[in-house]
């Protein structure tokens, strides 16, 4: 597959620089495109490495154009123009039909355009809208709800009752509607006793979530993934907690139940936000930042102490555990 | 289903109050139940919501008897008769049968009313209890043990000789007895060699297991899940590792190899506990904690910093990096 | 299975002490072995340990060979003689053949001595070596290429394109090549643009994956893993990371996108490395370190605060959110 800088320019409305027969067949990062494939100049400061690109062509902005050696294209935002034209050149595949060894029951209603996998199981009463993709091996649970064109990859298990919204992207191995952790201890039989998780899990429509990701079912309510959502691979989101529209999770966090999170949120990998929380609007949390309290005004929240050299390291944490007492030491010198 | 709140009542051992002849058909929270539902007052200080709730009916303690604006129930633990009543209302799924599409070698041993979904896999000399349920897709290995009653859910995989109690719950695509995590650097051959994971993972009568959920084979000694352990979604067990029976870990924690935990343990979510330590029975570990030396006293534990807006954060481990420095300059001030 | 302690010691060229005729069945830890079974001293301060074990022969050094009672063999690393000795135990399953149910596309090139488990999908112009094992339940891409002899356990998914080496092993329920988390806002549509993740993935030869851990495909550049790198279990890597040969990571760690960590790192476990940072060959970082910036220099690094009672927690957590004020009061108790 080869594309001339022309039409690549047309198709997505970006000002063309240059020699416009130019063929593309790919994309690379700037230090390791080849001739013959485009790249991008996502940040000024790597102007300098324009130059010594094998790239045939470069995205820009028009404040870059004069860094420009040979042909290229501007845009407004090159990473947005990265996004589209990349389209051009996904291989990604799909099943192109219904495989025979899939099984599905009767009484599940199919919408049109179905792709399903080997080995897939399609449970009672489920309904899957038209154009959906389910991968291999995929388990919907009876009663599932899934919207037009969403698509399910390899090995991914819906539990009864889950309903998933349309144009939803959900990656291989994430568990969508397991039962949320509630148990209550039993002070006359003196063990715990499981607590139904009799509610279910519901994504609104164009959320992605990634491979290995658990979002559970609610006790009391249902757990909610709000539109647009996009969740990264091995995030675990608790029963009944709700995730408000917009909002991005990165990868290996985790999010306990009952725990309500704002619009547009930035949430950073590996963090953790414990149970029966509200989180604001656009609010950020970096990496591996524990969340243990509510946060109600917008803005970005860390914790942690940085890293360190291991000794460095070492004789600061001695003194971390006396802080309380060097806070009275020096509140004495003070008097 | 609807059910008179007499017979919810008398099913349950709960005191009536008003009129009995109310048909509960669900269950919700306070502030989510609708007209026909039942809701639940956890915690005195929601007294006030009571009044709002669109509930027909609320389970109280006999403290908050005189809260009641309509029907209720009187429960010792509200939780507890929660627990026990949504199960009216669950509405999960089972197998109905043994899937004509399951691979079951004939040198597997299968107890009375098993449930086998499609494509499930059942190795050489498995032993299946009576009323064993399990998904689709789940790989049973060669000599696997599985105890009477327990529920094993989709695409879960359970490696060679792993062996699981009565009454377990396994949630989709957890992994029991994957190779622990285990090499050796050959000084002479200058490379990583193998341990190979020899041994296996026993787990007890009543264990939960979540989805995602890795727990490891031993290399030296079988790793251990005491009766009754609770385990939630995409936790790490390491290799030999032992957890005392009636132990509650929440999702994302990581325990590695050969560490001992006590009984009756409570470890929170996204905790990291390294390997070879002993911790004592009823020992607390609030969320996000790490965990590098044995703890010998029952009681509470954490560690890390408390969240703070970015600004703040970053003031502070900047002092936290010289903490060490300062705390002699303090002790120069004394002197 | 028996062995001699004679056969053990010529196999693998280990001085032999005391009665070769020894039969021995099986292997096991210290404190735990029985009599038939062989152990290990990998420790001198547990020499006082020996005369109580039951063990019918000790592998020690030769520094501790005045320690043994009865019979053992002598090894410069017990540890590597472990690892050698323990195959003689291992019991670990695999397929006989391929199996019937298994669906294999017909452009699919497929070496010698292939074991496929049931139901397992091996796509379009996918590449086998000879000797390749898979587990039940894997779905292998369209046009993935894997190496002779590796093995691939149970309801992996191995997306299309990706590549894995010789010898490899990758454990249950892993996923390789799913799409790296990158969005672009549209400033003018006002949403969130998903950047399809074009590259792949390459492994290269002698690799350990472990059970449940996600690789992520790149999006400008191949996700790479260099020559026997070892992965534990849940472990996240993003698009576009380069990990370097040797490297040894441990269970739960994050490691966001486009990070290039060095050769022969040791990676503590539940680690978080944020993306787009170079780190150096040799470098050790703790377990449930943050890492933020780039590492230049070999070495040992941490972060965090060590775990306290919660009281004292508590207490010093108070301060750290005010050392940076503190600073300032000691540097005016100092002028």
């Amino acid at each position: 597959m080869a594309i001339s800088l022309t039409e690549i320019s047309e198709r997505f409305g970006l000002e063309l620089v240059g020699d416009g027969s130019t063929l593309i067949d790919g994309i690379a990062a700037l230090d390791e495109a080849k001739p013959g494939e485009l790249t991008f100049l996502f940040n000024p400061k790597y102007r300098g490495k324009l130059r010594e690109s094998e790239a045939s062509a470069v995205v820009v902005t028009a404040g870059d154009k004069d860094a420009l050696s040979g042909a290229g294209l501007i845009a407004e935002q090159p990473r947005l123009a990265w996004a589209k034209i990349a389209t051009l050149f996904d291989t990604s595949e799909n099943w192109p039909e219904i495989h025979p060894s899939a099984v599905i029951d009767p009484s599940a209603t199919l919408g049109q355009h179905l792709k399903i996998g080997p080995n897939a199981v399609i449970r009672a009463q489920a309904t899957l809208g038209d154009g959906v993709s389910i991968g291999a091996g995929v388990v919907v649970g009876e009663r599932v709800v899934i919207g037009h064109n969403t698509q399910i990859h390899s090995n991914v298990v819906l539990y009864h009752a889950v309903e998933i919204g349309r144009g939803c992207i959900i990656h291989a191995n994430a568990v969508i509607g397991a039962d949320g952790f509630g148990f209550e201890y039993d002070q006359t039989a003196h063990q715990l006793v499981k607590i139904p998780q009799i509610f279910s899990v519901h994504v609104d429509d164009d959320v992605e979530i990634g491979a290995g990701t658990t979002i559970d079912r609610g006790a009391l309510s249902h757990t909610l993934i709000g539109a647009s959502v996009k969740i990264d691979n091995q995030v675990q989101i608790g029963h009944g907690t709700k995730i408000g529209s917009g909002t991005v999770i990165s990868g290996a966090t985790a999010i306990a139940g009952s725990t309500k999170i704002g619009n547009n949120c930035m949430i950073g990998g590996a963090v953790g936000i414990i149970d029966n929380l509200e989180i604001a609007d656009q609010v950020e949390i970096t990496a591996m930042s524990l969340v243990s309290q509510s946060i109600t005004k917008s803005g970005r929240y860390s914790s942690g102490t940085g890293l360190m050299p291991g000794l460095q390291w070492k004789r600061n944490v001695v003194v971390f555990k006396k802080l309380d007492e060097l806070y009275r030491r020096i509140r004495k010198l003070e008097h």
